[in-house]
Order: structure tokens, then C-alpha cells, then sequence
């Protein structure tokens, strides 16, 4: 059987992740991103109404053009997991296919989401959920599964298309987490055994390739945080604290430890009472009584009640993390809401500022603000959702794939993944395939 | 009463401290350090056999002569924790002061393998153990306190001298940790007290003070080791960890979680066997049926014995983590051990490269010479022991001095301090008085 | 005599200096400047009409109200030359004072442009030009004298205020240049002889304190561009330059390379057209037929006429080195003016990035807008306008000061000159005063 | 005809460069190089008795055992310049091949160096001249032509292979200098003539190909070098400079303002002598007069001179310019020289740290040692010999090759060269070559 795979996006940046497998007669395509800051770069675009023509040539989505060179039958849309990068482009691009999107509960949620806020194109691609764990057929020989993983958001999968040359493992997003704070470890026994069983090739998220070491687990992060907010427990000012709004655990364990130390905990920002909204509506999670905000009238009253009420028994949570200029927080060191930052406030950034120049200097800018009005920073109180060096060791010693290609990375990126895949007996252009957008590896012909 | 502060060393690095406070006609002294870079960038310097002058002149021991300009007795020599920079000049120096030396049950013990191995000069100063919490008398209206600390070593505290003017609290070194993993929590509650009662003076450890946010607990960094080694649960071949020798606490954990992943920990390396085994003498620790071995031959013979009995049975603990280039580990990346590195062998390090370029460019080497053989590197699994700048606020909030002095630090290092320091309302030339080594601060006339 | 030195501004940041020198009776003040990053963090503030408490609490503006405590009569205000961090709090500031502004040709006309944008505030101070050589008696026995040096801008000096109880020179800003590419070189003849004179004190422009070596001449600069500028000599595409607006000698250069290759050089951009403009109509320098447009219709038109000849014969030097959003270059990035940037096009930075991260950020940001539509850049062809350490070693031994004020930075940047000061025997505490905003020290008692 | 390519050495690593194109029937191979830093990790390795196989198993020289897979025969060995990593391991490979060494005159006489020092191997191979701007015959369809190119060491030259399916063109190592202080420009107008008759692959220097812009001309090194000297014309101390021994150009300039400012110079250390020495008996250069000392006790008689003489009356040139342990310089710092370094000192370092942590480490030491006995740092004074960006895309523009091939960096310093090859057209996986050591491509089959 014919085995082909189309790196479509990604390839070239961490954004617009998409690639196609083609297994014979068969297409599945994983992963249909969005590159967020091609967007963000122009003044006030507004992509919801915007032709997807316009944003492949801006490098927002993927160019999925080539995929006329591939010769079968696309059978599934499998996003890995709900972060823009992998399903933004969703919205744009999936009509064109007449195939259903398969994936994890909380992803399909936010698809869902997605496809409800496009104003250009309709989506009509039926929505499939499928559990970690579980199987479906994509044609005669040829069958898709869902390997619980861990990341930085819940119901995270690596999918594996099992074809009879062997298996495809589709490696996008994860670290190697046994205690994660929710949700269940990496399947690692699973992946062992489709190692066993033969693995044609393994697409590998590169993000942190160049990092040494192990990423730590969840636990870290928790533990980490736990020693901040439980150091303030006498404090009697301002606490607010700022994170990914699509990371659930981190979340979680920010409601919870603003509980230790007596303080309620409120999400404010239109992304944050989406992404914990839709977990606790799915019963993904359980915050009984935790109050969310996403419209600018209700955050405004819930600012308004903290000052009344005294801002010393709350914690909001609100977007921000990494300065963006509309976000709740560089709001809030604008002055620009009724929540009053004085001298000795804490601000914690449970993130990591994206090494990125713009980010960078807008994060700078918000501390700054921030910092005018008296407020103090906790940075860094974090740990990626990315493997690191070991990791990658790991999978491939879990998996004794035939083929590899490195991903969700630039060229720059991949160097510290083609390094390590060559020490274990991988070479370029054999076997270790460093690739760009827009290509097409036959691995079986 | 008079009241003079006299910054011998540590005003211009991190290395040799010293500072003497004359209270009326009784002086103490704080420390007597060693400047171990200064030594090292000479080849091969026998500092054991060397005269003093030689050494102020060289920079790796306090110039102690300006002693000479205050006017009193010196009664106690007080060293605040094991560290080389806190007690490594104590040969070379205290013999000169009718006075004897006080310290913690550890640092004393520390300091008496210090005398020990002096070859130059005989020092017969007492040495007198205090424990945290207890007072001593100096002079008739002077008393000496030690507050308990948490810093990287076990026993450490912080001096306060209690003047009729009032107290004077030399705060090197320490960060504030409520959950040490081995003794008590940091005694937040005594430096509030004592800043109830009035503080005249805070002597302040800058390491850090150019570092946002809050050195996390001992609890942190035992929470990364673990997640490290246990994700090493099933590798079968050569784990080797390193870390500072003086560090009991860290070091007890790694001891812990190599029993919990089936593997004999052994501490090798003349300063490993050193701290370790003078902490277990003491019964600071509890480390049973743990090896420990310092000298070459017997080094080596338990080499031997682990690549008898099999390396994926054994977790040596060594020597050598900023790649110094006579220590254990970097031995071992060179093969000049019997213990052999095979493609794949892990090699932890919980600690962080000092800053510095001849650290940076030893650590590498060494680094490479251990890949060279195929081992892999979990980096930077540590937490500092220095306060970062929201410690200092705390502190500053705890004690409410009266002055400030910046210390363990540069000019640039302390600028941090002076920033925070101004943010809470003290002022160069007024209050906070940024100095040099070498200078008397009349606080009192 | 009475002397007394007031650090008003410009010694916790670079940005805002001012210093007042109280000799017996006689003040006199140097700089009244603006840090310009303290405005710009703001959205949209119009600074024209605003209150200078407000400038002041921003700290975007000197906080002179420490001249309060000065028992003297301000006699002259001396700008040393025309950047904004050293004359842009004149129309906010010098109001207060019944003195004359005294300052060198070109400076002088830059404080009328300032004076005149003002809308707040009325100012009808008489300025007075000074040249560099030139005396002026201030009070009975004290007399101010300009020192030429050389600088980023033309019509630098350095003023000297000769009392009785020796010379205080004003050290900012300079660089010890010998072949200025205008103007004639740093009079180091005349430092030496005030220095044999006798110099009680020295205040020092320590913007580059931390960096080793010397500052390199205009000349380098010139070569670095002459270097980048002929290489393009066959290139038919469009080439752009930017700078700083007020480097005349550097635009100069740019206008003269252009010409040599076969190009008609046009200034684009309000601040272009002003300090030119300004510079060519004293005659300072000598620009025929090059054209200079600063109204945004008249650059418009410019543009169109570019595209119109073909822009293969023009070469554009316009604003937004720094990446300013609202500057020319940034405009021509987003494509909102009519020049047609395209694949290959080049663009030149005569300029280095001030290294904060906002401006990395949105200099970014600007290369990357550049870069989308094809251009690409040649970067940092430059040279600083500031004294390296060996400048430094050289004018305090040309100086021989009795006391020394590190200036122009704040505490992390004073840290470099402290220690090569302290290399050359000043103390901190004697004779090196290492000071922040708001003290006055006292010299002669 | 069949044309291939094999990437020895040098596509992994700045160092050991080796690459052999078969066109039908012949071979020729591309430099021959040495890995100095695999070499210096281990203490006191002696290269001359080494075997080659060792040394390949170390990543010190090329593992040329590819050969084998190439059916043809080896005509000729062309090393491009006189730089070890591209003729360092002649002395170990070049004697399996059967093939004379075809290189620029000085090139040449520093091959035969390196073959006189061999111990281990017998080098019968014969060493064959020819300028740039010649060419010879290779087999009955293939010719050799060298292109004159500017690089950072005289007689560079980039081999051009002509066959009937179009030009190879070798393109290690040089920048695009149209000013080179000693030799021609580069012959832009032959490449452009090379690229019209059509060239099936270029292989590329990618040193510096992460850097924007345009590397400078030795005119701007030279300028730099003025300024810096001409302003110690006054100085009456010591003057001490180091540079690349193998910098021709730069070196003259040294010797040229040392002249201007009044001195003499005197070259010194071993490779210092050589390398000029041999240019100046090869009539490359003329520095008559000049005194150039090697060995150990000729070095040490000059220093006794020197000292004797008045040390204000010399400017010695070293070795040492990378801080190296056992070169000059870094012994006149540790004071094992005669020399006698006092305060005030001048060490001119005409070099830039090669930014890897053990040279970093070094050059720190060197300078620190230098800096406790006073000398002062004048760092940096240079510019780069290797191609940034903008010569890329010169040499793209006028070589219009069919193929590029990245070389002389790792997969990390090809990233950028990748992203500015794509931007013009080309494509990774069709004719931009993304590879590693040990690979063939086969261009026409």
C-alpha cells in the first residue's frame, strides 16, 4: 500500500499545524491551525470575516493546496487538541473536505466554538467525539487511534493511523506527565506496544528540541504555585493572578490554592470563562462556585463588587499573560478598570513569556504598567507542555520508528531534534526527514 | 553608644565576607570568608601553606586591617553558616582576635576541619557552639541572638546584636522558606518581633536582588528531583547525580528517591564524604547504611565494586557539578574512572552553573566530555538559597530597619536592592547606604 | 566658597538630566531634559499641554523642587546640547527661574523649537548663544566656560563653571572623538589644562560605563557606511536609510554616499526636516539641493514623485530606527505610504537598537513589516555617541577631579565607572559619590 | 555525465571540511580539514603520531571512508586557503589518494608546513600552484578554475569544477569585499560570467548565515584599527596587540600604526612567525624590518629587549587572541614572560571571541589575568571574513545556481540560509540540499 505524507503547515514555524496521510485510497488530515501572530502583526484584523486565500498568503493558515497531489480520499479531520495552532484554521479550511472532525470531548467543544464565530464560511463537517483509548475504521485496512498524552490542556490524544505498512504515529502536542494534575498519565505502555507492533513513521513536536533535560510534569507547576500563593497567605492587598486560559490544570490549581488562603476565586476575560466554562459544563472539571466573566459588562460589575467588597477576599484570574494590549491584565495596569492596583499588590504570571521579541516587549510594557501603579511580579511560575530532549529520547525508544520527521518548529528548531535522532542511528535523508511546508515524503511506494 | 559598621568584604563580590560592628567599646565580627575564585585562577595555589597579606592582595581573603580605625574589643567572631565565603578565611584571619569564634553546631564543625587543615598559621580561638534561639552576652550592654534561617546548608541563622540604640541584624545568608525539607521553617515571627522593638541596622544578602518574584522552598526543588528520578524508575543503566557537597538537604533527597527507584546511593568525593559524614556524625541527618567514600582509593574501589555488581544498581552522588576540572564527575566524563559511561547513562545535576564565564566554560567542558561518552543531562534540577527581591520586601516589611546596608554583592548587584529599597522610602546617602569594602559607617555617634 | 552639587534628575535613569551647581551665592543649572519612555508608555498623551507636576509624578520630568533647598540665585540654565533628554523639561521647567538660557548655536535654536511647541506653559527666558572657547562671568567670582567636545549631535560642549575653589566640569554627553566627520575634534588641550588647574569635581556621562574599550571615532561610522552604501552601487531597486533625525553628521554622510551612487537623497519625516533644516539654515551644515519634506502632505507628495522617476534613482532617509509605530519606516512597513517597497528592496539602520525591550519589540515589529513585503535590512551601522571605560580612563586623567559624580544611568550602569574609578584610587563614601535623584552633596562647606 | 556530491565533513560542524565531486569518471576533493576544538577537549593530545582512524573516531578530521562509495578516481585535492579546518587533516587522508595538492600559492607553503610536521603518516602527494584566475584540466571533460575570493587570510580562492552539465562552484570560506586591504576584490564579474554559462550547484559558507546584513570590508577593520591606536599616540606605556596568526592583512595594518604612533612592532609566538614569516618569503607581503620570533628563547630575548629598551618604545604582536592557555598573551598575563605588564597597560585584542563556551571561559580567564596585573581591554576591533546575508543573496543573484548546497555549519547556522534561499525560489527536499556529514546526492544521473 501507497503510504505518502504532506507536511502542509507547521513545518516551518510552531503555528497553522497541518499535515495529511495518505494510506492508499485514504487521507486523514491532522491538525488544521491557525499562526496567531501573522494576524496580530496588522492593525485590527478581523479573521472571522476574511477569505482563507488571504490568510495562506499572510501565513495565518496552512496553504492545503497541495493536497490536489495527493491522490485518495480525505476520510477524517483529526485535531490533537483544542490550542489555536491545531484547530484555528478549522473554520477556514475544513469545508473544504467532505470528511468528518474527530476528536477528544473538550476539542470538539472548541471547535464547535470556532465554527460558530466564523462569519465567512459555513462548516458543515459532522463533529465525532472519541474517547483516548478508542479506535474507528478509515477505510478497509486502515484504522485511526486515540493515545491518551498529556499537555497543557485537557483530552489531549496522539492519534496513530494503522495501516499494514504500520503504524503513523502523530506526535503533536505533548510531555511525558505520569502525575498530571487532571486527567490520567501518558499512555507510555501503549505506545510501547505499537512499537512492538511497527512503526512506519512518527511525526515528532520539536518545540523544545533544543532544550536539554526532562520538561516537568504538571506537579511541578503545582507545586511551584503552592509556594507562592501559600507564602502570601498574610498578605492583606491585592492578589491577582494571570495563565493560559486553556489550561485547565493550571487553573484549577489557582481556584484551589486561592481557597487555601482564603480568598474567592473569579475568572475574568472572555477567554477564560470560555475555555473553564466549557470544561465544567462538560464536567471535564468541577469548580462549584466559581464565578466567570467573559463579557466586558459583567467583568466591569465583578471588578466593581471586588472593591466594594474589599479586594483582599478575592483572587481574580484574568488573561494577559503575555502582555497582550487588550488583555484584562494590561487593562487593569492601564487603569482601565475599577479593580484599584496599589503599592505591594501581587501580580503572578503563571506562564512563560514566549521568547519572541513582540511578546517580549508588550510583556514588558504590561509590567511596566503594572509596576507604575506599585504592583509586584511573580514570574515564571511554570513548565512547558512540551517535550524536551529526553522526552524525545524516550518516544523513540518507546516507538523504534522506521521513518521520523521532525515538526511544529522551524529549521532552527529542528537542529537539536536531528541531532539526537542521529545519535540514535537516524540519518538525513535516509530516514530522518527535514522537511519545509509544502512537501510530500513517499514512505512506501 | 557609638555604633559603627566597618564592610571588610564581601561589598564588592560574591566571596570573602566580613563586617565588624562596634557597639561602644565591644565589636563583633560577622563572618571571615574565602574568595575561592580569586585562588583557582592561579594554577595550582596551595592556599593552605600561604601567608594572609598574600592572599588580601590576591583579593581571596578579607583586608582586615582597616580594623585597626574601630576602637574597641573585639568579642566574638561569628560565622553564619558553613559556606567557604562565610568561614573559609577563618585560618588565615581569627588568630589575630583575642575572641572566640560562635557559631551553629554545623558551622562549627565545619570550621574546625577548616583550622585542621591550615598549615600557616595555629589558631587557638574557642569555639562555641549556639544554637537558633539562643542568646549569648557581649559586653554589658550588648547581647548576641541567632535567628533561624533557611539558606542552602543546614544551621544556618542570622545574627542579631542588640544595642541599646538597637538591634542590628546581619542578614547573610538565607531565602524564606516555610517547608525546608530538613530542619525549621525560616522564624518570621522572631524578625517581626524584633523589628517591634526597634532595628537600627539590616545588613541584606543581594545574590539575588536582581531577580523577580520569590525563591521558591527546598519542598520545589525536591519536587523536580523527584519527578526526575522517578521517571528513571525503569531505565536500566548508569544514573550519576551531583550537587553542592554542603547541601544535607539536597543531597538527603536525592539519597531518598534513589531507594525509591531500587538503587544504592553512594556519596563520592573528598568534600561529598566531608559534609555529609561530619552532618551524620553530628546526627543533623539520618543516612543509614549510606556509603560514602573521599579518598582516591577508596573512591575507586567502590567504583569497581558498582561496575562489579552491576551500575543499574547503584545512584553515585559525586562531586563536580560546575564542571570543576579536578572533581569526580569531570573524571569520569575524561575516563579516568573505573566507572563506565555508556551511550544513554544519565547524569543529573542539581545545581545551577554559576554565571560566571570560567564556570560556563568548565561546566560545557565538562558537559561535553561526558556526551562524548553518551551521556545525557538533566540540567539546573535546584532552587537557590538567596532571597530574590519579593524576600527582600518581606524583610524589609519584618523588620522595618531603620538603615540598610546592601551586601554580598557588586555595585551592580546591589542595584536592585537600591530600586526596592527606594520603593519603600529609604535613600542613598540617607538611610541606604551603598557601599565598598573597606569603608566605616558611623550609624551612631 | 560654599559648593554644593544638586543631582536632580538623570541619575536613576538616562533620560531627564539635571544638575544644579551652587557656588557661594550663584547657581547655575545644566540640562532640563525629558526621558521621552516615560511619555510614550502612556497612550496618547499630548505632553504640549500638560502640567510639569504631572510631567513630574510621571517622572517623565525633572523634579526640581529640590532647588528649594539650594541658598542661591540660579544665574544661568546651560543645556549642553540639543538632545531631548537634556533640553525637553526647558518648556516646562525653566519658567520657574529668572535666568537666561545659555547654550551653543545649535542648541539654542533646538530650546526656540521646544519653546515654541509649548502650549502650557509661557517661557520668556532670553537665550543667549555661547560657542565652545567662549567665557561668561557668572556672579563676582565665578565664571562659566564651553569646552568643545564631540557627540552624536553637532554642537556638543561641555561647560565648565571656574570658582574659587576649583573647576567643575560637566561631563555629559561626549565621546572622545579625534576625526569627527563635522566639527572640530574634542579639545582634550583644554581638559588638561583646566586639569592642571585643579577640577573639584567631575561629573561624567556613564551611559556606556559597563563597556570596555573606546567609543569609535564618526569615522568608523563613516566607513561602515560608505562600506554598505557602495556595495550597492549596481543595485537598481529602491534602497531607504534611517537614523537618528538629529545626527547631522551622520545624515550627512548618508546624503553624500547616495549621491556617489548615483542617487538623489531626500529627508522624509517631521524630525528629519527639523534638525536639517534647522542645521542648514545656521549654516552648520551645508546641504544644497537636497530636498526635505516634514509635513505629512508634502511627504505624501514626495513619495508619489519617488515612485513616479522610479525609486532606483532616489534614496529616502527617513524616521524609525527605533521601530517608532507612527514613525516614516514603520509607516512604509504597514504599507501606508505610497512608496512601493519590493522583494530585494534594501533598507539601512544607521543605528543600533536601544536595548530595552520595548524598543526591541517594536523594532521587531517593524523588520518584520519591512520583511513581509520583501525588504531587507542592513543593520547597526553605527557607532555610539558615548565614552566607552577608556574614555573614561582618559578624561580622569586629563581631569585629575578631586571628586567625581557618576552620572546619565542608573545604579547598575554607574557600577562599571565605580570600579574603574575605584581602579584609579576614588573611594565610594570620600571622593567617588555614588548618588541617585534628589540629594545635593556638599564639596566646600 | 553523472555528477555527485559527497559531504564529508563539515556539514555538522565549523570545522574539519571535506567534500568530493565525481563528475563521470573523475573526483576531486575539496579541502581537507582538522577540527581543532575535538583536538583540544582532551589534555595534551599530540596530533602529529596520532593514526587517522583515531582521529576520525574523535570528529577531529573527516571520515573520508565515504570515498568508497564514489566509483571514480581521485584527480585532485583542492584546498581553498591556509585555514586548519580546511587543510589540517591533509597530512592524516591526503596520502590514500593518489592525486596531487592543487591550491593558491600561500595556501601551498602552508600545506607543506603542515606536512613537514606529520610524524605518524609519509605525505608523497605533489603540491601543485596555480593563481587564482587559472585553470586546469580534470580528465578529458572537466576543468578546474579558481576564482579569486577575499577572505580573512590571503591567496583564498573558491574552486570552480566546469563540466558539460554545468559549474560546481566550491564557495568556502570568504566575504564580499570590494576594499581588502592586501590582494584583489573579489572577481564578482567572473561569478556573474560563471552563473549566465550556467551552474548545476553551488555549495555555500554558511558561517554567518543567522546574521542579517553585510559583513564589512577589511577597510572597516582597518579604520577601526586606526582609530583605536592613532588615540594612544600620546600613551607612554605598553602596547600589546593580538590577531589571527594567519591574518596577513590585519596583521600589517597592526604593523603599520604601530609605525605611525611611534613604536616597533615585533611579531611574536610561533604561529605569529609562521604565518608571516612564510608570506613574507614568499613576497605576499613586505614588512621589512620587521622582527618576527618563534621559538620559545628567541621570544624570550625580545621580551628582555623590550624591557630593556623601554617597553614605550615597542608594540609586541601575540598569539593569544582566543585566550588560549598556552599562547603568548595568556603568559604575559600569568607573568611568565619578561614583559612586565603595569597598570594602565594596553592589550588590543584585533579578534572576536568565538562565541562557544570554552573559548568564552578562556578568553575570560586571559583577560582576567591580564586585567590583575592593570592592562586595560580593547576588544573586538574586527570584522568577520564569512558571508552574512546580503552576500548570500549576491552570490544566489549572480551564480543563479540549479542547486544549492548549505556547508560549513550545523543545521542550526543552515536555518537562516534555508529561509533566504527559500525566499528566492528555491525549495528544500528538490534543489536546496539540507544535509549532514556522510551523504551523497546525486545531481544528474
Amino acid at each position: 500500500m501507497e503510504i505518502e505524507i504532506a507536511t502542509i503547515g507547521g513545518y516551518e514555524e510552531v503555528g497553522r499545524q497541518m499535515t495529511a496521510v495518505r494510506a492508499g485510497d485514504d487521507i486523514v488530515i491532522f491538525d488544521m491551525g491557525l499562526n496567531l501572530s501573522k494576524v496580530l502583526i496588522h492593525d485590527n484584523l478581523q479573521t472571522e470575516s476574511m477569505h482563507s486565500l488571504d490568510l495562506i498568503d499572510m501565513g495565518a493558515i496552512p496553504d492545503d493546496r497541495i493536497m490536489s497531489e495527493l491522490s485518495g480520499e480525505v476520510k477524517a479531520i483529526v485535531p490533537t487538541h483544542g490550542h489555536l495552532d491545531h484547530i484555528g484554521a478549522i473554520p477556514k479550511l475544513a469545508h473544504r473536505y467532505d470528511a468528518p472532525i474527530v476528536g477528544a470531548p473538550f476539542t470538539i467543544a472548541l471547535v464547535e466554538d470556532q465554527i460558530q464565530d466564523e462569519n465567512k464560511f459555513t462548516v458543515n463537517n459532522d463533529l465525532v467525539t472519541m474517547e483516548a483509548g478508542e479506535t474507528m475504521s478509515i477505510g478497509d485496512h486502515t484504522e485511526l487511534e486515540f493515545v491518551n498524552v498529556t499537555h497543557s490542556i485537557i483530552d489531549a490524544i496522539n492519534p496513530v493511523l494503522h495501516t499494514p505498512e504500520g503504524a503513523i504515529v502523530y506526535g503533536l502536542d505533548k510531555r511525558i506527565d505520569h502525575t498530571p494534575v487532571i486527567g490520567d498519565p501518558i499512555d507510555m505502555d501503549r505506545f510501547r506496544e505499537i512499537g512492538r507492533d511497527g512503526v512506519l513513521c512518527y511525526i515528532e513536536d520539536c518545540t523544545n528540541a533544543n532544550k536539554k533535560g526532562r520538561t516537568p510534569s504538571e506537579a511541578v507547576a503545582r507545586e511551584q504555585l503552592q509556594d507562592v500563593m501559600h507564602s502570601l497567605e498574610d498578605f492583606d492587598g491585592g492578589i491577582v493572578a494571570t495563565t493560559f486560559s486553556s489550561h485547565i490544570a493550571r487553573v484549577s490549581s489557582i481556584v484551589e490554592f486561592a481557597r487555601d488562603i482564603g480568598r474567592e476565586p473569579v475568572l475574568l476575560g472572555r477567554s477564560m470563562e470560555q475555555y473553564s466554562g466549557t470544561a465544567e459544563r462538560m464536567g471535564a472539571i468541577s469548580m462549584p462556585d466559581v464565578d466567570m466573566y467573559g463579557h466586558r459588562q459583567s467583568v466591569d460589575r465583578a471588578f466593581e463588587r471586588i472593591m466594594n467588597e474589599g479586594k483582599e477576599n478575592f483572587l481574580p484570574v484574568v488573561t494577559g499573560h503575555q502582555g497582550e494590549p487588550r488583555a484584562m491584565l494590561t487593562r487593569m495596569g492601564r487603569g482601565e478598570t475599577s479593580y484599584d492596583l496599589e503599592q505591594g499588590d501581587k501580580v503572578i504570571f503563571s506562564a512563560r513569556v514566549i521568547p519572541e521579541p513582540t511578546n517580549v516587549g508588550q510583556r514588558y510594557q504590561s509590567e511596566t504598567l503594572l509596576g507604575m501603579q506599585g504592583a509586584r511580579i511573580y514570574d515564571d511560575v511554570h513548565v512547558s507542555g512540551h517535550l524536551s530532549q529526553e522526552g524525545h529520547y524516550e518516544m523513540l525508544d518507546a516507538l523504534q520508528p522506521e521513518n521520523v520527521i521532525p515538526a511544529h518548529q522551524d529549521m532552527k528548531g529542528f537542529s537539536g531534534y536531528v541531532d539526537l535522532a542521529a545519535s540514535q542511528g537516524y540519518k538525513v535523508g535516509r530516514d530522518l526527514h527535514v522537511t519545509t511546508n509544502g512537501n510530500v515524503i513517499q514512505l512506501v511506494e
